[in-house]
């Protein structure tokens, strides 16, 4: 191999909007999807595992992400020129595995914790590589199973030590309704929905505004408008809702889903904490139901969001199997709690250095080194022929919380110092107390 | 959304060469890959993640992965029109991250277990999305490293219940030192290093043909043949090797480097389960030092290959950062634990499965299932208003070991059904002591 370098000419770089995580982030990241990850089996989900790379047909088929996502897809064409592209969510190759496993015994409750890739616009919080924690219950049409993916959903943030989140739940056909009291032609309500959507961003005026540009009438926006005015109780909201909307089929059944989910959430535990917000949309084309978001009072964006999909596996398989699932955005999360300065970043997980005074007694570091870790102890020693002022500087730095000094003296006692690193205390100690001393200190 | 199917025309598949990992394997795939991340751990090795995608030019670049396994690579262009690929490796993205991070701390110490990609041939064992498990420390040129990284491996392979496989090591300096001792031109070493890397599939009748057919002569032929006759315990092989080569530059620093990591590993306590093997040459281009394979016995691919690498670092940098690491090959490990029975797949992780006797006590039902899982106990209950017939087929079907059977009458006395599932045996159990009785149930 020749040695010339390239640097004149390689640009060292990752594409925009994708991460490296070093060790500090990448150590607090898996602790964080542990957490998730454990609550989700607690509650019966299993995990499953899909491809990164999805065939395009399956990416753009009808009842899919949906025009808005696909075109922030990677999609390329593999050697044999078919077609390809990476996973935009874990809710599309969820379907997929459903429709490709027709026998599959319902309901089939799992859980996806992985990457999914966009190529959008990227801010402080919005990367092109991310990562999603997915629960998702297959065949089952009831609105219990919308409620325990909340319940579950809930817990999850608990467990992670969030306190103040709000979970907001609406229902697409209390929208659908809504269209249909306003007047709205069946092929303008996505385009309503959208519209709807962007409350939070642009307030209420910045909606009527939308409604208009999109040729909705004056007096379809002002009963869009006036509905989206309903606030308070669940239970107020539920019933203002219904005087607008209950005469209305859709409005009828969206309204009675949502009194079931709050009657289930409430059989769970889960009393206080939500909210039944009307003016929720979310911007998917395939729920058919319930729809969720979660968020913090901090932050515009939501760090949770879902629903129900009851037509897509249908959609892909020719025989109707409902769904509801959730979706937590692993960055966000992780983006709040660091924020909030919830999480103490560890430069590593190491307990013990082994450093050797001289060369000879490297072997003799390394046989203490093997033996503590053979006893479970995270160990490392010197790989660079350090002197041991260099070495106690490489542990400290990376705070190592002890550090065993092997010198020619104590070897010949069968012993070693034991240096703790916090509170800048040695000693001497006998290389057979080592593993028990080390195991139980902190 | 309309309710259409597009089963005729929609192909529900994946990209051949990529796979689906249902539950029961999903969740073997954790297992194995957890104990595989706990002995890093304990090595001292720390988490790094890295995208999917990189930049064309660094997976093109001079010293990476080389000509063969480009032409593997998914490479394509982004919106942009840049050239990203998912990575086909794990060493890399490692490099380029040292060399995007000029001013860590070494020896830097990691591990990355992830997906690769390679559109290579599929077979039985083969896949163009596989996981590899790597681990690879920076900047340390002492065999101590290489030593670590090979008792590292080792132990993972022990810990999940591996004895037999077979640890062969060679250096690449003892192969360059041969090729001069052959006769053979500069430019046609990595040439001859490809054709002896087939002694396992080919034999040395077909590693003879193949260096004739790169055009070396019929002497230097004869040289290369007689040396790969070489076997024997490693101070044997070494001391034979030493006759050849011994008085070659390159061939005395190989032979004195595998010397040292001998001499390491016995420190570490392994004193056997490895061979030198002087044929042994590895397919990548970027090896310098030390190379490593691991194999099982009715095996022919290795499962597990690595080695020294310090230019890599260096040709992105612009200055030498040593490297050496190992790479598992998670399916093929997978692979051979399956065939040898070594795994009992579960169905599930849920251990109790509340049914309900009627809707009217749907809402116990639930409130116990909440109970239980509040206190770490992963139970379901039933989500598709069946009879308690079909639940109880469910939670059979899937293999949960407890199910709660709620009644109307029983909870009249605060009380449930609970049947043991393997044994077959039920009783009337007080709801306020499940808990206890179900955590300590296996």
């Amino acid at each position: 191999m020749s040695k010339e370098t390239q640097l004149e000419k390689l640009k060292l770089s990752i594409p925009r909007g994708f991460r490296d995580f070093m060790p500090a982030d990448a150590m607090i990241r898996q602790e964080i999807l542990n957490i998730i990850k454990s609550v989700f089996e607690m509650y019966g989900f299993l995990p499953l595992q899909t491809p990164a790379l999805e065939m395009g047909e399956i990416l753009s088929a009808k009842g899919a992400g949906g025009p808005e996502i696909l075109k922030e897809a990677y999609i390329f064409e593999d050697k044999a020129l078919r077609k390809v592209g990476l996973r935009y969510d874990l809710t599309v190759p969820f379907a997929r595995v459903i429709a490709m496993n027709p026998n599959i015994s319902l309901p089939f409750k799992r859980y996806q914790i992985g990457r999914v890739w966009r190529y959008g616009d990227i801010s402080k919080s919005r990367f092109r590589e991310f990562w999603q924690a997915d629960i998702d219950t297959a065949g089952s049409e009831s609105m219990a199973a919308d409620a325990e993916i909340l319940a579950c959903a809930i817990l999850a943030l608990t467990h992670l030590g969030f306190k103040d989140f709000v979970v907001r739940i609406n229902n697409r056909k209390i929208l659908t309704a809504l269209a249909k009291h306003a007047g709205i032609e069946e092929e303008k309500i996505p385009d309503a929905f959208r519209a709807i959507d962007k409350l939070d961003k642009i307030g209420l005026n910045g909606v009527k505004e939308e409604l208009q540009n999109r040729e909705i009438s004056e007096d379809g926006t002002r009963r869009i408008i006036e509905f989206l005015e309903i606030k308070g109780e669940p239970s107020v909201v539920l019933k203002k809702a219904g005087e607008f909307i209950g005469e209305i089929l859709e409005g009828k059944e969206g309204l009675d889903e949502l009194k079931q989910i709050v009657f289930n959430l409430s059989n769970m535990g889960i009393k206080s904490g939500f909210v039944v917000d009307i003016s929720l949309a979310r911007g998917f084309d395939y729920y058919t139901g319930p729809i969720f978001e979660v968020s913090f009072p901090e932050m515009k964006e939501s760090i949770a969001g879902g629903g129900r999909y009851d037509d897509m596996i249908g959609l892909f398989l020719g025989k109707k199997v409902e769904a509801t699932g959730i979706s937590l955005g692993v960055e966000r999360i992780i983006d709040v709690m660091k924020n909030r300065g919830m999480i103490k970043p560890l430069k590593t997980n190491v307990k013990v250095f082994v450093a050797n005074v001289n060369e000879k007694v490297k072997n003799e570091s390394i046989k203490i080194t093997q033996m503590l870790r053979e006893n479970q102890i995270p160990t490392d020693f010197d790989l660079r022929d350090r002197s041991l002022r260099t070495q106690l500087e490489h542990a400290n730095s990376l705070e190592i919380p002890y550090v065993i000094i092997v010198g020619p003296e104590e070897i010949q006692r069968k012993s070693v110092k034991l240096r703790d690193m916090k509170i800048r205390t040695e000693r001497e100690i006998k290389i057979n107390e080592l593993v028990e001393t080390l195991s139980s200190a902190n």
